[in-house]
């Protein structure tokens, strides 16, 4: 509410608790209001989020991506001013296919001792995410894509979804395109992350990449991240963990749910009020004067709040 | 030979060329020479190696993997003084299933467009690697394993190969044993690599922290590898390119080959002579005056390895 009315950004609030709760026939399901708001407004703003530790309870991220097929997990990896990291300059965004790949859930026993889990790649969530990555890079002003795989030892999955990749990227002559192993863009990232810009990726490689890249620019408190799904609905979450140990203390650091409703704004066409905020975010963390206690500070969540909040104000 | 001439190594060198031939029925394998060679001598150092791009013919290194069953892949990834990156005081290994998981080559076109790939962990390969990573951790004096896992998501497989580290774990009550999920994994080690010390995972992970961790030493260039099979048959390799641009011109940095030499000498219970090399290969790097191309001079390949010479009879 306070960056609300700080920024004055045109956004009507519905909170909704998104906790899973078990529908018709024993199926673990979103709560019907919850589903009807995000179906209705087609945008969310989540916090961090433990799944509960009931018996047979999914796991919750995994069943908001698949209730609102979440297929594009986008995260844009930006080394922050004045929050020192080994790394300078790092502008990066890893967009990760979200629904198929090794999280299919299919898993057998073969004979005892002996267990398969199947990657799943189909043609049209390869092309999804690749159509969304050019798209991306064509919207935000980015000039590379560059598709992680290991086609070389999953000829069939992981060429099947470079196929497609190379097939998008030939609509896009405006954008280059590369190809790159995991474990070759893996050691290139920790030298030098800087020649990477988007790189898109299945799921797992995406699981990896994503929290590396965070880990590049300070963690995951400090990583926003978006979740596209089709029909334009579309989440946006910090995604570090819910800190337990410091609950209800006002200490927790805001910054990647503050990104991450910036990553919103930009993504509602409120690009004005997203740069104000995040100028004044970054502008909070630059200065040193008030900065929680991950950031290396001692202020309060609160006061770091107000010291962005303040500098919005300056900032109109 | 002039390593061997100069740290006077007790080794008897057979050379061999490993380079796939077509066999009866047609599959390819290892020459018979090469085979009957490391049969024999259990040891083999080995070259960077480029598949040959024969229609059909298959990864050289997978091959010889599967010849020798070649189950662990084991990359100490060591800070080397004078040679700079982003982190200082990278002491750890990673422990790499090197069998069966992603690397199964199973793969089947469900339907058209659908693809799916089988990664395949089994009871005893996973028994066995985490078996070798806590007898290396003991033999190595490391007090850590960390097994290295998506068992939220696989739950079947990465469970399984979870669940056997954690019964071998039980039987090794000098190490500390840990468990992380890879994506936390790869976040800590780009932001603090020192909390590691042993890692052990299947297969793909492997491969992807294992060049990820020789990405925080300096790359491939300089990091050591060793291949443990079943029987005591054992390879060491410098796991680099083969760098063709360079080829025959004398400018090539044999560090990550010699390394992997020094690695070998101390499977074979030389560790005398071992330590002899390395030192003396890390004081030429320490030194910064004959250093390769890649490492930042201007010297030769053989400048280089001649001062390292130089200095083991030194140290003498
Ligand atoms: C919580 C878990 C299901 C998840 C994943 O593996 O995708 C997490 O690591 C993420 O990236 O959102
Ligand atoms: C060459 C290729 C088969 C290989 C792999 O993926 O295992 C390589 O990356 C490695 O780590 O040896």
């Amino acid at each position: 509410q306070v960056s609300e009315a700080a920024a004055s950004a045109p956004v009507c609030w519905e909170e909704r608790n998104v906790t899973a709760i078990k529908g018709p026939g024993g199926r673990w399901m979103i709560p019907p209001d919850a589903k009807e708001s995000m179906d209705r407004s087609k945008i969310g703003l989540k916090g961090p989020l433990k799944t509960p530790i009931a018996a047979g309870h999914p796991s919750m991220n995994l069943l908001l991506r698949k209730t609102f097929d979440l297929y594009a997990n986008v995260r844009p990896c930006i080394s922050i001013e004045g929050y020192k990291t080994p790394y300078t300059d790092v502008n990066l965004v890893t967009i990760r296919e979200n629904t198929e790949g090794e999280y299919s859930g299919i898993e057998h026993v073969i004979v005892e001792g002996v267990v398969q889990s199947i990657k799943l790649i189909t043609e049209d969530a390869s092309r999804r995410i690749a159509e969304y990555a050019f798209e991306y890079a064509r919207n935000n002003q980015r000039s590379s894509v560059t598709a992680v795989h290991k086609a070389n030892i999953m000829r069939m999955s992981d060429g099947l979804f470079l196929r497609k990749c190379r097939e998008v990227a030939e609509t896009y002559k405006d954008i280059k395109f590369t190809e790159m192993y995991l474990d070759t863009v893996c050691l290139n990232m920790v030298q030098d992350p800087t020649q990477f810009d988007v790189l898109v990726m299945p799921n797992l490689y995406g699981d990896i990449l994503s929290d590396l890249c965070a880990g590049l620019i300070g963690g995951l408190g400090v990583t926003p991240s978006g979740n596209i799904g089709a029909n334009g609905v579309a989440i946006f979450e910090s995604v570090h963990g819910t800190a337990p140990d410091i609950a209800g203390l006002d200490l927790a650091n805001p910054t990647a749910l503050l990104l991450s409703a910036v990553m919103m704004l930009r993504h509602m066409g409120h690009h004005e009020h997203a740069t104000r905020i995040q100028t004044a975010c970054f502008d909070t963390i630059r200065d040193k004067k008030v900065l929680t206690g991950d950031l290396g500070g001692s202020s309060k969540c609160s006061e770091f709040t107000a010291d962005i909040c303040h500098r919005i104000q300056d900032l109109d």
